[in-house]
């Protein structure tokens, strides 16, 4: 028989009753009763239940042995009686008389439990992670991820793509974010930096020949914390394809990102054809390129209702600035006066001067709209804005006026507020949708001056001619995203892969060809020497898998994270670096001020 | 139509003709015969020629197109006659005859011409890598790497393996080679390290409850440059298994490792069944722990036929001390004495004081043993010899005396030697094998101490009782590697998963429990708390793949690689840090010295 084990935790059914097995695990737990020890052994397969009985030669064994301990079982299966079968477990119908037990490994007290799982802080959680990995939860969210990211993996190479790996010591990119540097021995004083994505590798990949490329991709930001984000390290499946045009990309990972989401949803609906929705469309309807569609609600421009009308406020901001709108944010079944002053409330609490709104109600027979704004515009108004927005008895609706561009991302939140408060997201369900036609540049407010909206290596729609000859701000990129149920799960574009056309882009937002040389030297030599038209996109690993295991924290998916302060306080990273390798290294640390 | 392909470079057949096609790629290759252009158009999935007649509307931009150029082709695909089929290419029995031709990207004038792939300075081809990766024997060394990985992945999912991803931003680790390390902006003053190996995370895997690990993992050695070793990172195929022994590990990664031979070694034999030779049986008969077995030689003591005998040299060495060994090197057909004096010679460019021989001629009817040590052992004893080792007319044998400890590596060279100079090599298989039992502790000449001979991970055969009773070096380590063709492909053990035990193996090299805790402190602290028997190894991903596509160099099996100063000339990696990016990081550069 093997030294460890026969049978894994999650193997025995009732067809084993009567033959002699071998067990091994952790102690799970241990009940006494009468006499009779039960205890539940777990390995990574699952749980079986062992029972030792007084006359058993493993019983003295059995009673020394605590939570956590790993042992050895060698024992005999027996069915279980009727009223004992549980049949929430896979081997529920059986249980295994203990012969003979062998403590492989002792457990000390332990600072964490593993059985039960119950709340404990998260440093505790992640000086002991492997006690944490241990849990149920944890550890089958561990397991979810390895399978999706191994199920991405396939359904890219099912696709017709090769996964590459891309160099981790490369050179610093000043593409957005900060970098991690690593300072060179052989080269004192310079330093190699940890790639932000392999953005310039997947393009160069491109100009040497490869055609679809992929990659499960380490991608490191050194970055203040902030909640929805790890410190440090995080993976992106990152692609690109040569000889393509945005919709070849857009088709490509649909099915792709689409079908993953089946396969581990758990039931719950995915979208089957994701709606394109161009970026300006999305920030009109839904306030937000990242627009939660489970969220039922779609705002409309009503702003030639309040033109002119007696509500004197709206009134007069149209009348002064053309470009001045105001927007509807329906509210179906929130049609109560209670409802709408809460909105209220929280726009205040926002830093809003307050949310107009109007409900409407049965008064006898007819319908009628009701509150401040209704009075002031009058029947008739508040007629056409009900039925433009396809409202009835019993719902609302709440306004928000001004620059578009000033008031969208508050009417998002608005929307986004009305939708959970009325409970009119259905949240067992993905979502996903693709945004297009992003800007190609915007305005940068602070230092009055024109900037790339998103990424510098996009492609701008309309190529040179509209470089030359457009308003830069009204010039789309060929980028888009994805998004599901809120989140911007994936990020790409096509890319401009003419040198001339990428000078004159750099142009446009101030910069010279020199800079474009100094700062991505090697992507714009290879673009001098055959480059093919090429685009891809990053789709956000742990994102997608917090999503899809739903859970609230990144850490939660995640194997050995830091935490918010970016120390691993399972390791003790970071530490200090000895004289001598500092030395080696030509570096010194400047001491903290006091 | 697509806008760049409607196939690609290696898709039409005889069957295509008479259809208009289009294609995109790069131009490999223009040729004028009288009048007609012929350009062969490549992309990364093959070749496909294109006809320009000079009645040919495109005609005019095929005169113009140059190597390296990117073009999109229309045209018609015609049977070639048959005198013309390329029978070397797939697409080689059609032709497509461009009816419209758009330049998609200009080349400059190439530095590292890339159609018939001559010798290049390195430099050169690293700098302009994306230039040097469309090269034909380059691309497809990648294409082979990128579909080893792949295949590796399968195997050991099939293997029932899960793939995870451990950090990359981590603790400093004591194991051997020298950390890259990574400064923390957060924690001035601190630093991150870049794994050498995930060793301790893969270990904290299993004592988490996670049962079979694998990942294709990066590590990083800031080692010196060696001809063998790229600077920086390289892959490695990692593992781990609970509830394991040894022989577990072997049998489960021999068909994994065996299978993927096999599946890229172009129809070359690759060994069945691995041999397992214990590591001092290794070193006694081939000189080394990596032997290569396609060279046939085994060597063998033959000590006793030397002892008292008339050759003066040998007979006293083994007269004054009993651990003197003489050692046979066996060579087949090498019974010339040209041949015995060529390897005398290189044995003196070894810095040895000559190699010792005897070769067997025919003197009439019998066999003589010929050469000085012949005649000063006598007939009889040559004869005993030659019996001992099976060699017959024409065969020499080679003689290395001393202690085995001391030559052993120079006999393994000269053995080495002998295959390949009388070519008994047969280069054109993959022999495998396991070397076993590596002694745990080794003697530190240098210290005049003992020391860990290999992992200090690793558990000591016989456990605690070996370590509190046996001489220390005699204690052989569950400790193994996977050899092929004379190179170390993996390495690994099982793991000492006992604190206690632990403790006990520093002790003996001279480290105390603090010296444990301080410098794997998560792994120590993890094994007290219920830790599973486990054990694992590392498979060199690059050094496998170098074999199997026959490449003498890692950097002809790698993406972007570094140069032997350990710079990346293509991203002009390292480079000097803003003054702001190290005023974030807390630490200054030391000027060098004049």
């Amino acid at each position: 028989m093997h030294r460890y084990r026969s049978h894994t935790c999650a193997a025995l059914r009732k067809s084993d009753a009567g033959s002699t097995v071998r067990l091994s695990g952790w102690v799970h737990r241990v009940r006494d009763h009468g006499g009779l020890l039960f205890i539940d052994l777990r390995d990574h397969y699952g749980v079986t239940q062992v029972v030792a009985d007084p006359d058993s030669p493993a019983f003295n064994t059995a009673e020394a042995v605590r939570g956590e301990w790993v042992i050895r079982v060698d024992g005999l299966v027996k069915e279980r009686t009727e009223d004992t079968v549980n049949a929430n477990l896979p081997t529920g119908s059986i249980e295994v008389f203990a012969q003979d037990i062998e403590v492989l490994s002792k457990a000390k007290e332990l600072p964490l439990p593993v059985f039960g799982e119950p709340d404990y802080p998260e440093d505790v959680r992640l000086k002991y992670r492997f006690l944490d990995l241990r849990r149920d939860t944890l550890h089958s969210n561990i397991v979810k991820r390895t399978r999706i990211i191994s199920d991405m993996r396939k359904r890219m190479e099912g696709a017709g793509f090769t996964e590459f790996s891309t160099p981790i010591l490369t050179a610093s990119s000043p593409e957005g974010a900060r970098d991690f540097l690593v300072p060179s021995r052989i080269h004192q004083g310079k330093f190699y930096a940890l790639p932000q994505a392999p953005q310039q590798y997947k393009q160069l990949l491109m100009a040497s020949g490869f055609d679809r490329y992929f990659q499960i991709a380490p991608c490191f930001r050194d970055e203040d914390p902030r909640a929805d984000r790890l410190p440090g390290e995080f993976y992106q499946l990152d692609l690109e394809m040569s000889f393509v045009e945005q919709e070849d990309i857009l088709s490509t990972m649909e099915p792709v990102i689409r079908d993953v989401f089946r396969e581990f949803a758990d039931g719950k609906p995915v979208t089957e054809t994701f709606p394109r929705i161009a970026y300006d469309e999305a920030i009109r309807k839904y306030g937000s390129d990242k627009p939660d569609l489970r969220n039922p609600i779609v705002m409309e421009a009503v702003t030639g209702h309040f033109a002119g009308s007696g509500f004197k406020v709206f009134a007069n901001m149209i009348a002064n600035d053309e470009k001045v709108e105001v927007w509807g944010i329906p509210a179906k079944t929130g049609g109560s006066r209670a409802f709408c002053d809460r909105m209220n409330s929280w726009a205040q609490g926002q830093g809003q001067p307050g949310l107009g709104y109007i409900f409407w109600r049965k008064e006898g027979e007819s319908l009628e709209g009701a509150g401040p704004l209704a009075k002031n515009i009058g029947p008739e108004r508040t007629e056409a804005i009900r039925e433009q927005l396809g409202l009835g008895e019993g719902d609302a609706c709440f306004f928000v006026a001004g620059l578009p561009e000033k008031f969208h991302k508050f009417a998002g939140d608005a929307r986004t507020r009305v939708g959970e408060e009325l409970d009119l997201v259905d949240r067992d369900r993905f979502e996903l949708c693709w945004i297009v036609d992003f800007p190609f540049f915007e305005y940068n407010e602070d230092e009055k001056k024109i900037d790339f909206a998103h990424n510098p290596f996009s492609m701008p729609q309309g190529g040179m001619d509209a470089l030359e000859n457009q308003d830069p701000l009204s010039i789309k990129a060929y980028q888009y995203d994805m998004v599901c149920n809120g989140f911007e799960i994936a990020s790409g574009g096509i890319r401009n892969h003419m040198p001339e056309l990428m000078v004159k882009a750099f142009g446009a937002v101030g910069l010279g060809a020199d800079v474009v040389e100094e700062r991505f030297g090697g992507l714009y030599r290879a673009f001098q020497y055959g480059a093919p038209p090429h685009g891809g996109m990053a789709a956000g690993v742990d994102r997608i898998v917090m999503l899809l295991v739903g859970a609230k924290n990144l850490r939660e998916v995640t194997l050995f994270p830091m935490n918010q302060q970016a120390a691993d306080l399972l390791m003790s990273a970071p530490s200090t670096a000895s004289p001598a390798q500092l030395r080696d290294l030509g570096i010194r640390v400047i001491p903290p001020k006091e």
